[in-house]
């Protein structure tokens, strides 16, 4: 039949395998099997494993697949430990000098939390440290964005989202969405965010105590921007004094996300926000990428 | 704390994520560790995948997680059909010119195998074209080697093994073990296998299909040989006129493996080797080479 190919050899491993596929009506497979093909064997060959090792990895590949269910994604998390989410998500998102950056989205966005006034609080349940979060939406010229929608949500201050703790937090805590007026101008108020560790009770738990590090993220604030005519934002901002800043197990934090957290000893202004005491006073801009300046 | 690490770029991706690990006690994983994350970045940097491919992925390895259970290894067929088993076979089983090659073990080794006499029939329940095996076993100076155990298995005329057709084929149905004399000599009958697709009914058997390849592994018969003093030889030894011979969907074929399979058409031969009529002359020499010898 199909004479063309050549057998297998250690040597010619890539080529022989990459021969075999005929790839039909599909460029971009096409275009990627080479590639994945390629990397796999150099990496076995510059590994030299032995069929030991090789069978390890596919057991803990095995693991890691048993442990997916509809709640829980280790595939994701070991990628996102090998920091290849961050590099997909930094290859997809390259912006203009002027513009904020991307970071990974998580597992813990949703849908349809509600669109609050300006200003409002969006701490439910009053525990935690006192916050208010203000700054502007600009464009890359520094213009202000108006109508544009901030979509927050963040870990109240034991490192848990509302959807981790049902019945324990309210409903949609620490989530909310603002929407700019003329000014580009925004803010909340909520409680200072915790550092928490990812799901590390599986394999890539496992694989990160093996590697000598541990699985928590540094404190951050998500946030989704969209705006009309502007490419959408889905990013963090990140407490700069969180002990993990440095060795966020996900690699999520660039420099630029990294905001202001100043603890606040005022009263008139804490009771102007009605806070009970001390705060903290977070600021940070947001620079929009109009969306036919979004790299593609 | 760990102030030494830089913050996640595009660029630095690789060297970000190597520079977090701190392996303590596990040389080889900290050897390990730095090429499987330089080649994973590699392929994604070269793709540039999208978001929805990367999920796409994720979703390809979780499905082929929990297609995995005590009897499918569906990451093994993965890694079969890449050519990644073959190659870190190759890479273990690296040997001098003159002595015979490696191949793939695959799933349907049994331990504890009948020894059997000198030219006994395999083959037990008498279906299938009637087939002699023979030759010698010999070391890398021609020499023969006696008390060599050549533990064989192999499929059916329909493609089956044993342990697949439980209840309908015996037990231990071609499957054998037998020992060489001073002449290092060897023979056994059974029934010419037949070609048979590996488990395609899983995401591994979809990728086939995308790739535009077919399931099948050229009919072979399987051999563990092993002699005192000797490094142990996983091998097969393969029909040259099977359909597939040239498209193994698991790369298993070398050409040092395939042997002459004969059809002889003697009366008296047949009579002698107690067969009703035409039968398959199969001859195969193997050269083992002595355990010291065998590359590190």
């Amino acid at each position: 039949m199909e004479h063309e190919y050549g057998y297998f050899t250690e040597t010619d491993s890539i080529d022989v395998v990459i021969a075999r596929n005929r790839v039909v009506g599909n460029e971009r497979l096409k275009e990627v099997m080479p590639v994945i093909i390629r990397k796999l064997h150099e990496a076995v060959k510059e590994i030299e494993s032995t069929q030991e090792e090789w069978l390890e990895a596919i057991l803990f590949l095995t693991r890691t697949g048993h442990m997916c269910d509809d709640w829980r994604q280790e595939f994701i998390l070991l990628s996102d430990v090998l920091g290849v989410s961050m590099l997909v998500d930094a290859i997809n998102n390259r912006t203009p000098g002027a513009a904020s950056e991307s970071t990974v989205l998580g597992p813990f966005h949703m849908k349809g939390a509600p669109l609050r006034e300006m200003g409002a609080n969006i701490c439910l349940d009053a525990k935690g440290e006192d916050m208010v979060v203000s700054g502007r939406i600009l464009d890359t010229a520094g213009h202000p964005v108006a109508d544009a929608l901030i979509d927050v949500w963040q870990a109240n201050d034991e490192g848990f989202y509302d959807v981790q703790q049902r019945g324990i937090q309210p409903e949609f805590n620490l989530r909310g969405v603002f929407r700019t007026g003329p000014d580009g101008r925004y803010w909340f108020r909520a409680v200072k965010p915790k550092f928490y560790p990812i799901p590390n009770d599986g394999p890539v738990g496992q694989l990160l105590e093996m590697l000598g590090r541990h699985p928590y993220r540094p404190a951050h604030l998500h946030y989704i921007l969209s705006a009309p005519g502007f490419a959408t934002l889905t990013t963090h901002v990140f407490d700069p004094d969180d002990p993990y800043i440095h060795s966020d197990a996900v690699f999520g934090v660039k420099e630029s996300l990294i905001a202001k957290f100043e603890l606040v000893r005022d009263a008139e202004r804490s009771k102007a926000l009605e806070f009970a005491g001390d705060f903290w006073d977070v600021k940070h801009d947001f620079v929009l990428v109009r969306a036919k300046d979004q790299a593609a």
